[in-house]
């Protein structure tokens, strides 16, 4: 059964650590390949392992109808106790996911930009304390937003590809990165490195980006599949319990702080996108890209 | 005169950064080498460097004796004025300790389980917020519980044999590792590294645990106890009130934290460690060990 | 305007991240090099960047004096519009800043130890706290409070002269770095690092400072000023207001811990320096440089 709107799943969410997921005692419930129209699951049952491919072309942006079908589909995910770990991934060639869609950030209703942050923040809550093993096989550039779905995984594997790229760039449109944004990254970098590469907005090349942790092993693009299998395999030989309680305890903090001001984080970001001088500079930007394209 | 029970020894380390330890008016007390049951101390009254010598067979592991014996020997040393910093090593070989003994958790009562777990939070406490310098000479392999001692020292040289390993590895025996335990991980190697070797329950050969930071400096076995000499006598060269106040400002946060929590902290574990799905891992834990050796 | 006394200017810093700086609407004013005794200010208007050259010889140490021009100083640029980012370096060959005055510390009066330690204070809270680009380019050694300019910067770019050094040396004094150089120390270098180096009051050659992290980048004397002024271009490349709004959310937390614990702080100072066993030891440090110099 899914959750058709937000506020149920987010729920679910707030309860991970005490609900058990798993009951072992039932039978297998039937699971196979879904499909909607912008993430394709395949889930593999003799091994327990799930991969999600983004393509939503052309370049795996996350509007609003992606984030929805993004978080439904981790929560079948989460809810199905056959499953126990996830790969994420992209179907688009050369790009992971380019981040926010910015249509959804112009020129819209007040209640459309609080609709939006809100499932934003619900795709965060939910990948960064999935009781899965979450594993992002990077293989494209991976913006803003992008970067956030690879830093809330559990393990980053990058295609090394120099001409791939990652990094939280809020900072070149003129935006700027939310708090949970920010401790997500601090907690895989550090605090020097986030704090000089968020106030340049940097995109670094998939070496640079393995040489200081933002992505924890690259390989050629044809062994990505098998080494991100390998890596699953390793994580997935743990007991899932012990696993999942020190997972939890890892990343409590860092959720618990956006939980408690989440209502005041939607505020802040309305009232921040509602600025003429920002939705200038976000239009600005998207003629920019247009003309990139033609 | 020794504390027979746990409660005046923390009593005692709560108020370590207000008490004077040294009074240099006193005439020199008469100290030699002491050996009970599972550690030798030997103190070198001309430099002020004692060693502890863990020799409990087959594997130093830490049972309530054992750590009963390690605060012992560690306040005596605190409380004497010519002791300044402390080397802690085996005289075993291939192994500095095997971490908790795992007997102290299995079908044991309630209150044992608590004794035993205030026992562990006693050594850590006197350990972590030790005014004297600390020095870990790990010359041989060193999971959990073996590894919270080395980490709780000022610095960590190890044998460059990559056989020996060293690591938080409880989520491998299907259990997790305490709240303090991960913050004393995380103020060595960083959050990222961690996450994952928490999870995975990582046990790192020496040279890869020197490279991301777990130890300190790697040595030839050989030249194990030169360097640590030479590296006691570089900490000894700081005047003790200064270098005992920075060490405090370091470490306050963390000790403070289990300081509040800490019959919570022992309630949790009994509530963990009594669940029958554990002791049943556990049992099958030591019937591993013991095909092992057999 | 120019604000003759200290709490004028720590009124205005707390509200740095409410107040626009800039006011594009208004006309250019004109702004032409200014010097006072001790430190050489210039301000190119062409690209908005300032150099702030310590001149106070023998050794650019922070007395009251130097304290009360260098947060003019940067007062003056933080209110010029014209101003975006600023350049840290000395006029002094060999040495960036050697740190807080020690004659300032020794056989003075209660009074005067608290304005010279809130002095110290308000040039942290000032820089660190700065809306500009702040680079420091590291041509000598930095021991102690000269470290803490480098740190407070947002890069820092040092000579490749393994004779110069950069460290918080205080322990080797007998003194305690305060809690606020601490937080900003394990900002850029991590817990583990800060933990060893400030206990053993470590100054490090540039090439290992730079290995791990506490610079970050080393250049060839002659190569200084040229790569200086490409970092800053880089930084002064992104949009300020969004950099500005980054640059405070991964400050704020150590930021507001010294404004909630000011006066507390200053106290501390007092009551620690005023001790004779201290007062002691810096008579002794002093004598020792007296003799070096003879």
């Amino acid at each position: 059964s899914v959750s058709p709107g937000m506020l149920p799943l987010c729920r679910r969410l707030m309860v991970w650590s005490t609900a058990p997921r798993q009951s072992p005692g039932l039978p297998l419930a039937p699971c196979r390949a879904f499909s909607n129209n912008k993430i394709m699951v395949e889930l593999d049952e003799s091994s327990g392992v799930a991969t999600m491919k983004f393509k939503s072309p052309p370049v795996n942006s996350l509007s609003l109808d992606f984030l929805t079908e993004f978080c439904i589909s981790l929560e079948k995910l989460e809810n199905n106790w056959a499953c126990r770990g996830v790969i994420i991934t992209s179907a688009i060639p050369k790009i992971f996911s380019s981040g926010l869609d910015i249509t959804e950030m112009c020129g819209k209703s007040t209640e459309h930009y609080a609709e939006f942050w809100r499932a934003v923040q619900e795709m965060w809550l939910r990948l960064y304390g999935s009781n899965m093993v979450t594993v992002a096989a990077v293989n494209g550039s991976s913006p803003a937003g992008g970067c956030l779905i690879a830093l809330s995984c559990d393990y980053r594997i990058m295609v090394e590809n120099p001409k791939f790229s990652i990094g939280l760039n809020e900072a070149q449109l003129g935006i700027v990165a939310p708090f949970w944004f920010k401790d997500t990254f601090v907690n895989v970098v550090g605090h020097r490195v986030a704090e000089s590469s968020l106030q340049l907005g940097s995109l670094h090349p998939a070496p640079k980006a393995h040489r200081f942790g933002l992505v924890d092993e690259l390989v050629p693009e044809e062994k990505l599949q098998e080494k991100t299998g390998a890596v699953m395999a390793q994580w997935l030989a743990l007991p899932d319990h012990a696993r999942q309680l020190t997972k939890s305890m890892m990343r409590k903090a860092v959720l618990d702080r956006l939980v408690a001001h989440r209502e005041e984080d939607i505020q802040n970001f309305i009232s921040f996108i509602s600025k003429e001088s920002i939705q200038k500079s976000l239009r600005m930007y998207m003629e920019m890209l247009k003309k990139k394209k033609g």
